[in-house]
């Protein structure tokens, strides 16, 4: 058994990672902490749990941490780059959930999260935590930057095109839909109830987060310099992300051509599934699920392909690609405890 | 492995069914029917089975069901009872999701259903599956009458009080209220989004065909004439039920000793949980799940006592409940393919 | 035109009298305050009011509200109690819609607010805001209680029985389902949409505030003994409140006297509509507006009679009534200003 | 006082007229048709109207209706233009808000309807009823083709781009959601609420109705060969309309300048709300009313603007607008019976 820990279980992607390494049959849960919950039993705050997780949350504690074969942080930017490098070297893995280690970049990482990044050389052996991408880098790796939500679907959707040289990669547009639990479990104003229910709008359309990881990662499948407008929008959904992702092709390629592409790209790829030409896939085919589909449209058979992806961000946008990462680095089968069939309706 | 045959799948307890028992390590699928649906792929229709169910739907077919072990019926009431007889003489046990087998009084099915009982003597020997009443009938059982959503939850927040004999069972009151799916997926206009949506109304107060169904089952575990007063409510939500018992009590008891007898009453059930006294259950803390929440709450100490049960109507209140009793039929673990923690949020 | 100040209009009952005051053919708005907003254009925080209220919100300042005709507190408990004597003292009359002036039982008010009351003789001269049944000492008012938004529903559903004497007072029981706006425009997890949404459940059944407040206005209405037992519940939509009635009768009547007797005591009631016997109201037929709506039912013509009772919680429960109050007190048409036809769908 | 007909009243835009209408000051209604509901008092069906509208659903008849002095179409497409030659020739003006009378290019039309034009002579004569773009004819017009909801957010913003020629009118992107009301009231499974609600999804990606409509009216601002990219997708929230509008600039301007000439266009616009640059609007802050508004980003001061264009589906985009166009054909003030502000939360 794999011994786990997770440092911050308290949030959406904390609780979302008990409810699936619980069900993992690999997995043996060690250690949850939590300063701010220490002693409350996490089944108090989460009744879901009741009868399933007796651990309690505790207060961080380094021996126990160091106890594990692994440990996730579901915490906010700036907490695994304190403690990395002390798990590390009691040959302790990290997968952190945040964005300490996915971006080589240090100097977009710090302007854009806005701390001194406090452990460069950690970074600088961090994997990104992309399977579909980086599938073998990962099984050696003992430290996985997990990629944001948004910047998962852009890159599983852009690559084939990318990687075929089939389209202008400087001039992507990249529309983008999140159920709301991807702005996590904060007491805020902007995220009650009665504020994002039954209504739509965008947010940080001048400017996001997730655009430099995404684009330090798209540079990697491309020649071209990388190009991205990426516009977030907030969905009246708890969970789910829809992408809908614009690129220009520079060759002549038949629709079937494209189809062919993507489908070979992803055939042997357990958790991408690329649906029929011209398909719409909903978000609720993924609930739950450690699924992401993809379609393809052109409409008019015009210059542009019109990539539809969906995801369900808590889970193939989150918690459930850090246990597929997981899965890879100790050698386990990549689906073991991630076969959750959608819950739908 | 189990052979089990579905009819009717294409409605919501049946697209459940499908997603539990595809994932239920000692089943195998074996039929899908549906005559409207005819050759179509069952993912298809719910693309959150893609890749995980390769079955099409087909038309009803005697031969391919009486090769099953056996068949739960996920349609209108008047099917089962059509078809049963034909089954069990093939050896094929029954599991009826609609109201045919539910009670054993015909002239009050026929009076609330509308439809005359087209084999009473089936029904004699049918076993209503609500396992934590009828444990032992239920392993001996060749058919099965599933309990209505409403009904589960009745009687299981109303049982613990009427076998003690502690309450006037001639004055209950069962508010309650699910959401939209109990509705099934029929197009009517009442259902639509934009009718049920952000909106919240009673219905059938005047009188519910659950009311019969539980006063049958209630009348067995007293021996005072049963009353209840019955009032459904539309939450919109996509799953979930949440009923507020009302039951006078007519003897002194502690607050405790109401507690001490959930309790003992439910300790061995794996589905059901006696929250600690003065909880408020959430619907969402059994989403997708087969578990049943209880908690007891008594206002002023007075001689009310209130019983809020929670579950998830399509799973504990339909098609889960229908797999537990298939578990006891065929002599498994009762858990078996159930024990899918509660997805929150 | 009446000169009208709003003390703490950055909630939801605050931006809702904003919403009502504006499009009032008589009402100038004055002066609208926070002390934490002071400054801010109050169509920065409310974009819908955009082009329509001017005004920035101020720091709480004595010199503007005494130049104001009335003074409208949306505020937390306890405020209102602080300033009130003052404005009275400078001929301003005032409407809180908070609890301070709600019960005349100080010590009831203390028990459940905990807070003292700190100006009892002001509140011996206020007049409990509910137009229906207090509308002669509404007119002649210097201070108003405007009622909670449970109580409203519970008083004009239980009154044409308590007032005829045909129930018995002792055992009322009121199921009462409220949007989420209800629980106001604070920072709080409980009330996240991904908390909230897509879920169900019951709050406060041990004990809640408006438990007081509406049986000292039901004891009013009868000789006996009001015993009420009171459950709230969370509905996933913003606004809507609809309250499910029991009470038993301790008569023989009919249900066309009973549905006379309803439509009799609310004939002249602008705002009050008595739906057919048997029907059920949807709180969205009340959305925006300042309706509220009553339907019977009597199961099996027992001796229970079920009162259905809708309103939007903001306006008849809150914002709406307080401005029919504001009407009646400075000889105005009573539904002047209030005459929005509910949004529906 | 303005004799109003409305023809098919029982959908989404015929029941919002009803309540917009009612509030009108300057009109009587005088007929409302439904065949199917004939006799069926407009109140029952919706509860929201009860003790406003008394009118009952007629069958269509032609004396009633030619005793108007105008005729609101809410049916389906074909309807009015049966209808519309005979109105006029009895002096009765038309508005349609289906498809009939919005695009003089008919090829197009049966194209995208799937039918014959059968009245080309009164589409020729036929104003496009969007009044900032349109206001004079639509003064003096007869009859009225009351555009899209989609259509008209995409015309609005980007109408100055176009008109200044400021963009590449050949490659432009508009990513629009929709509320389900859009979809109308049909018993149809796919806007179920167990279906469309808690999840998101593109439709009618790879050819929808409103392009032609749409391309036809910006390719008269512009003499470029207009070319469109509209991808619609649906948001699960009844009413509000975003739509994400991405164009490339052909020449140098700042922010400011973009600013000041999308201010300039509609400075003197009652129903456009041109927000501070780089602002995010939401939906509901034009909920239940006629207002649409309008946000400017351009990421990295790139070579794309993007336009963010807010409306209510439902009154802007379509009754509303209708009601305005009422005003201006019957010389009243154009903002008469449409000043209501939003409903937020």
């Amino acid at each position: 058994m794999i011994k786990v820990g997770i440092v911050g279980g308290t949030g959406y992607t904390g609780v979302e990672l008990l409810r699936l390494l619980t069900m993992h049959p690999a997995v043996e849960l060690t250690a949850i902490t939590s300063r701010k919950e220490d002693g409350l039993p996490v089944a108090d705050m989460y009744p879901s749990l009741r009868g399933r997780v007796n651990l309690a949350f505790s207060s961080p504690d380094k021996a126990k941490l160091t106890e594990c074969d692994v440990v996730f942080f579901a915490t906010p930017h700036g907490v695994a780059m304190a403690q990395a490098q002390e798990l590390l070297m009691a040959g302790v893995k990290v997968i952190d959930l945040a964005a300490d280690f996915r971006m080589q970049d240090v100097a977009q990482f710090e302007k854009w999260y806005g701390i001194p990044h406090t452990c460069p050389d950690v970074l600088s052996e961090a994997v990104y935590g992309l399977p579909e991408l980086n599938r073998d880098a990962i099984k050696t790796a003992r430290v996985i930057g997990n990629p944001g939500c948004y910047p998962t679907t852009m890159q599983l959707g852009f690559y084939p095109l990318l990687k075929a040289g089939i389209v202008d990669a400087t001039d992507l547009i990249a529309d983008c839909k999140s159920g709301v639990s991807g702005a996590g479990r904060k007491a805020e104003i902007g995220i009650l109830f009665s504020e994002a229910s039954d209504t739509f709008k965008a947010y940080g359309v001048s400017g996001h987060r997730h655009t430099p990881e995404t684009v330090e990662q798209l540079q990697r499948m491309t020649e071209q310099k990388v190009g991205l407008l990426f516009t977030p929008h907030l969905v009246p959904m708890v969970r789910g992300m829809h992408s809908t992702l614009y690129a220009r092709l520079n060759t002549d390629i038949s629709n079937d051509e494209l189809q062919v592409l993507f489908e070979s790209t992803y055939k042997d790829e357990p958790f991408v599934d690329v649906m029929p030409f011209g398909s719409h896939p909903e978000t609720r085919s993924t609930r739950a699920s450690n699924m992401l589909r993809i379609a393809l449209h052109r409409p008019n058979n015009g210059k542009t392909v019109i990539v539809l992806v969906v995801q369900d961000n808590l889970v193939k946008g989150a918690s459930g690609q850090a246990v597929q990462c997981m899965n890879l680095m100790f050698g386990l089968d990549e689906v073991t405890g991630l076969q959750h069939i959608p819950v739908l309706p």
